[in-house]
């Protein structure tokens, strides 16, 4: 089932084309990610987790973008874990207004120590929990 | 009394200090006022008043950074309006952590033509419902 | 042959994981861009564009994380126009440090009209300065 | 005499409004800070005072909208330091396009241990750098 999470379209997030500009659907898919995961385990946070060792760190991103957004906008996102190993993880993700697609990504994360030098583990807990 | 908004926040707000990059409040803050106009006028969008014409601008901000805000904290920002007057606003703005202040700001905005050019008068509908 | 931009790393581009934030490069690969058809085409500006009824807009997005990069990093963003057909551009970007490769894109980018309504050739002469 | 950075404007640097949006300039005044201290003192880089326990925060700021400023234009920021004291230190930033003013900051930082809970001198070489 997918987690949602809504956002509002400010000026901040847009360009001077009049749309979101187009980075910024990273953000949006990043904190989408940031509230499932503190859903789906309320007792840790990435802050904590950061501290202890841990950080998440983007592997690869694939977006398509169907039709632009606007100021104003309300944005839902639709993300999903897609499969999980031992040292990686994809979520998809999807960005509408409504009924109408905005843009579709797919995530892959990984974890690493938090001097950003060795790769580590993704907790099963984490896997499980976003499962 | 008041306006009221929460934002939580995320990697995208954060800088290698660990902390809230110094710009993002301003972000924050742009984001609670156009809120408290949503709220005072739910059937003004600043998208169809740009289409229709009108922009609005800041002119001024001073803020005072009091204490620093990490990844997953939720931030509330209380906005107010000081002074109204027919070509310029001005708004009071603190954000805190809990009873933490973190900064506070004085905003001062303007309205302008939508092609930027020219100054115009902030519409007294707007001012009456942010009072 | 390769555009080359070079950009250096801020505070502004990092979070608090410690490296650049992960839709920061999206930033730097437009900025990239911009310049390759400000070098390429120098009468041309992409706000007079704007003006004048064209925007370009991306299609679609593949970036691999390599390694990451951190404040002070001096990036180099090596462009290329891999791809050119009447109404896309693809573009292969890759952004390193030195020898170290920190990421790889493929960008798709269309053209629009100003209004965001209507899909639009890419001009000939785009194409063929950028080749 | 002033330090002079250069930057350019592109589409991550606006809004819908057509314009510069507005907390970008705090960006564009970091980055001439920043290069303004690599220039002054070659040997010291900020991600290394970092791992060695000192980062600058922002105390204050206050900014001055005069124009604004647009894709593709190229902006030049004049920076100089204003007054430096034990545990703060005053820049006074001019951004311009040509002889237009677009915006003029004063900005207060100070220093902290990198984990952001004590207050710092302000190394003497550093000040005596900027002067």
């Amino acid at each position: 089932m997918d987690f949602i999470f809504k956002s509002r379209v400010y000026y901040s997030d847009t360009d001077c084309g009049g749309i979101v500009y187009h980075a910024r659907y990273l953000d949006f898919a990043e904190h989408a990610r940031s509230e499932m995961l503190r859903t789906a385990l309320p007792k840790v946070s990435q802050n904590e987790m950061r501290h202890d060792g841990m950080i998440f760190v983007v592997k690869s991103i694939k977006i398509d973008y169907k039709k632009p957004a606007y100021l104003d906008d309300e944005l839902t996102v639709h993300t999903r874990l897609m499969k999980a190993e031992h040292f990686s993880a994809v979520f998809s993700q999807e960005i509408k207004r409504g009924d109408d697609d905005i843009c579709f990504l797919e995530v892959k994360v990984a974890a690493l120590s938090s001097d950003g030098k060795r790769i580590m583990m993704i907790p099963k807990e984490v896997v499980q929990a976003l499962s």
